[in-house]
């Protein structure tokens, strides 16, 4: 799927990467209410929950409520993230969409992630894979940790190849490469894509990144450049990993629409109204956010002058007359 | 002087871009002795200072001083901001290296800032750089808002060119194209720094990016991929356009830095000495400043995992035997 067209899809994670790392609990009704409010903004997919230990995860021990109660909108995908089998069945039994499985490039962290070694989380994902296919469900396999790990440092290209296989071999229709703790750089995002979208052209593959380091839509624009057309990104760049060490926000997802759209791509999201629910998020998370453009606005709004410019021309015409 | 090299100039304006908007005077001392610091991390060039009415910018009121107790260290420029021939005249009596001179490519944006029409600024230049020949001192134009003006909106490229053909009139040697409210993007960047470069070869160009909508490391390496080598960039992403609403910080040095050194591109900085001066920031300026790197630590730092991983082995070795 390397394309050059215009086209690029957004998911949109804040309701599980940015929720999971709050601090304090959001009433369940607010995340339907906020999910409700996305799924009407062009969006082409939301990840909603997560269905993970609600000792693990507290702020997400409402999953089933929150899977159940949003309204789906007709074109978007509603997706959940899911670490094992009993995951697995939660989010099967509130219908949704899509799962998306999560395990880690880096054995290191995911034991620290998922209390598992990489080989159980392969079987784990076996299991759901075979278990989603009665039902239709849409298999998406998360790779944590894709450019490097906290505790281990950069991980090999070979070794991605190899777990990308392993998931393939597992019956899993799309790849998530994720840059969990934010150290990707440009370069090394350009490389990995184009090398697995040239080894698997007909698999949907989607990225991940956190702006830790700063290089977050530095690492989009890599990614879009190489082909990649699926982005995963969170409102007002909310999130992180709790166990990754160092990590912050995710990409922001209205600074990735904005740039984006400014520069030609279309995004199918309408950026006022994203722009619009942005604003609400420091009061929903009781504190800032890192997102820029829902502060400053889009790079075309306008600013009047300290006083209005027709009424300074005359006098610029003068001083002009002066030749100062 | 597009280039395909690797070797990137950085211009740490801090000092100048940065302190320029700060609401609380830092002292004279604190100044010297952060630029000291900064002579021996192997930065290119800093922007000392800015020789502009003390009414107009009361943290920058102590320019001479400033100007005359840093210690200059061989192998580094020490360049001045200049709206006008006054400045110049200041700048010059404190023996600059070289000199900045600045103007809008709008006229309400020139008005705004530094009441003048651009016209009346153009005439500045040509007497500046009238007297900077005696001295040899290197005269540099920055035109402001050249990517989009917050009063005015998009500037048209061939307004650009025009502005850069005069200034090369007046006997400018090089020239920065500044994104002042941080409005361009990386594809606006891209194409107008390959034009400048194609026309004007022989010009030393430089770019100067704020990163008020996330979009400031993008356009970095738009400008790089472009052929641009010189890059301005502010320590902690410190800085702001006093007249230019919306606007916030520059592109943040040691997240620059950090980033092309993980691409592979040689700063000639010491980027873990530049880290420690810029978490001394904070301290200094008496708030939160934006950078990530000097908070996160570089990419290739490593974390001690929830426990050290060979005592984990065994453990994963038992389960993996378990075939959980």
């Amino acid at each position: 799927m390397q394309s050059t067209s215009n086209r690029v899809y957004i998911n949109e994670v804040a309701p599980r990467d940015g929720f999971q790392g709050e601090s304090v609990f959001i009433p369940t009704a607010e995340k339907v209410a906020l999910i409700d409010r996305l799924s009407t903004t062009g969006l082409a997919k939301i990840e909603v929950t997560s269905f993970t230990s609600p000792k693990a995860i507290p702020n997400l021990r409402d999953a089933e409520e929150v899977m159940c109660q949003i309204r789906r909108a007709p074109g978007v995908r509603y997706t959940a993230l899911v670490p094992n089998v009993k995951g697995f069945e939660r989010a099967r039994a509130c219908q949704v969409d899509e799962v998306n499985f999560v395990m880690s490039a880096s054995e290191s962290h995911n034991y620290a992630n998922l209390r598992m070694s990489c080989e159980q989380s392969l079987a784990q994902l076996a299991e759901i894979s075979h278990g989603a296919r009665p039902s239709s469900i849409f298999v998406n396999a998360s790779l944590s940790t894709a450019f490097g790990c906290p505790f281990e440092g950069r991980i090999h290209e070979d070794r991605v190849f190899a777990f990308v296989q392993s998931f393939l071999d597992r019956g899993v229709q799309g790849v998530t490469l994720c840059d969990t703790t934010g150290v990707a750089d440009p370069r090394q995002v350009q490389r990995l894509c184009e090398a697995v979208l040239k080894r698997w052209p007909a698999v949907r593959f989607t990225v991940h990144f956190h702006n830790t380091r700063a290089m977050g839509l530095c690492n989009v624009l890599s990614a879009l450049n190489a082909g990649m057309r699926h982005i995963d990104a969170s409102l007002g760049g909310l999130g992180g990993c709790p166990y990754a060490p160092g990590a912050s926000g995710n990409v922001c997802t209205e600074d990735v629409v904005h740039m984006l759209q400014q520069m030609g791509y279309d995004t199918g999201v309408n950026l006022e109204h994203l722009i619009a629910i942005a604003q609400h998020l420091p009061a929903l998370v009781g504190h800032e956010v890192p997102g820029q453009v829902a502060k400053a606005g889009p790079a075309d709004r306008r600013f009047l002058g300290p006083a209005p410019i027709h009424l300074l021309d005359p006098v610029l015409d003068w001083l002009d007359r002066c030749d100062v």
